[in-house]
């Protein structure tokens, strides 16, 4: 990053990124390794040999995004991508079970972290680096319509990926009911809730966020225990989704003490 | 943004920045007009009439930063720049007075937050975003190695900019000395202090926020009256400066109670 350029704070160029698998030679050995892929990316009306790649991904479970040649071109970086990329996960994703394990390994109530369908990999990545700090012992994100454990995501972690378990799942809401069989609380935060401070998060808790354009879903708002909310006391009335996550997770951390070591 | 390719997303184009002034009459003339500057950039071993715009914009307080001609194609996007351009301040900047006005015609005890040399327009911006829906009364920020009031820090408070008090000062360590006379105390969110919560905010707090990379400045830290800091439960050992300041801030905001109307 130069410092000086603060305007172009932020630029990332997808081909310095590593974890990208590009044409079709290199995609089928993926699969066939069976490496984790995040997202398999196809030209727009694909043909061809393209068809059985796709085919074979899409049985293996791969979410499939169809892009103008113009994007794949971007992501390659000018090499020949073949009308196919696709991106890795940089990291191999966790069960609920191993999460739920690590709680109880360290003696303490679950807390997780859903991710309802944050598509901006800073805001994923941020988001995982605060639950790794505030001692969460999971995130939870979606199949469809988030950033996946992409080399942004890592990127904007600052490492905590690393150490987090992540979580797939194909529905949030079967899960939310999946959690709450298993005893957690569910809190998702959002306008119109009750005050984040007031709130007891003593019990086994998990901590929804929504999107920043569109806040929590409404059938998950429904299916949540409760609703928690930040006050907004200036003219704005929305902070950045991991800022949000930030505070309500240091509350937790508050109200379950146990932090008398600082930065040991 | 697009909303599939998430490794694109935090991509910006300094050229799509309306507040930049491109090529020498142009400049001239905002400094005729007394414009405020953000900062000038100009060709590294200038010479010729550039001397002269570089005279007059130093003596009106405006930041000079030399720069390489390629990094001014990029930002005039392939406009002729003749080794010259200038950043407008999207806003004008306020003084300490008015910041402190606004504290007494809201009937509150001031709290202030200083950004102590943040240099990522992403984070000034999300903390002043973080400021305004906290309930703050102003963001300082120095006059050098510090994003100014720029377009990218404007977009990245969301709107807040048009709403929050900015004060840039010539030296932050005499900004607090002025602050501590005028009954405020200094708060330093760094490693190894007292937990964050178990401070009280209930008087005038002057909140201090390091870089990323280097934290609070060491003479800052002296003249602080107090060290807050977030425990780390996992194993990385810091937050991104805005979600920091995000939850202390929202600490402060919860000390000071008066939260009752939840977005009104």
């Amino acid at each position: 990053m130069n410092k000086d350029t603060e305007n172009t704070v932020g630029e990332s160029k997808e081909h310095d990124n590593p974890s990208l698998i590009i044409g079709r030679n290199a995609v089928i050995e993926a699969l066939r390794a069976q490496r984790e892929i995040d997202k398999l990316y196809v030209q727009r009306g694909f043909s061809g040999s393209l068809v059985a790649i796709v085919a074979k991904a899409r049985e293996a479970g791969v979410i499939i995004k169809e892009a103008d040649s113009r994007k794949l071109d971007y992501m390659s970086g000018g090499a020949n991508h073949q009308g196919i990329i696709a991106s890795a996960a940089v990291k191999e994703y966790s069960t609920l079970d191993e999460a739920l394990s690590l709680a109880e390994e360290r003696d303490e109530k679950p807390f997780l972290i859903i991710c309802d369908e944050l598509e901006d990999p800073h805001n994923l990545g941020a988001i995982i680096r605060i639950a790794e700090c505030a001692g969460a012992h999971g995130v939870i994100i979606p199949e469809r319509r988030s950033a996946g454990l992409s080399f942004a995501v890592g990127k904007a972690s600052a490492g905590a990926i690393e150490y987090m378990p992540i979580i797939k799942v194909r529905n949030i809401s079967e899960t939310i009911s999946e959690l709450k069989d298993k005893g957690l609380w569910i809190y998702a935060a959002d306008l119109d809730g009750e005050l984040w401070c007031e709130v007891d998060y003593s019990g086994a808790v998990a901590l929804v966020i929504g999107s920043e354009g569109r806040g929590v879903g409404r059938l998950i708002k429904e299916k949540s225990d409760f609703i928690v909310s930040l006050p907004m006391k200036g003219q704005i009335n929305s902070l950045n989704a991991s800022v949000a996550a930030g505070i309500i997770s240091y509350e937790i951390a508050r109200q379950r003490g146990n932090m008398k070591e600082i930065n040991p």
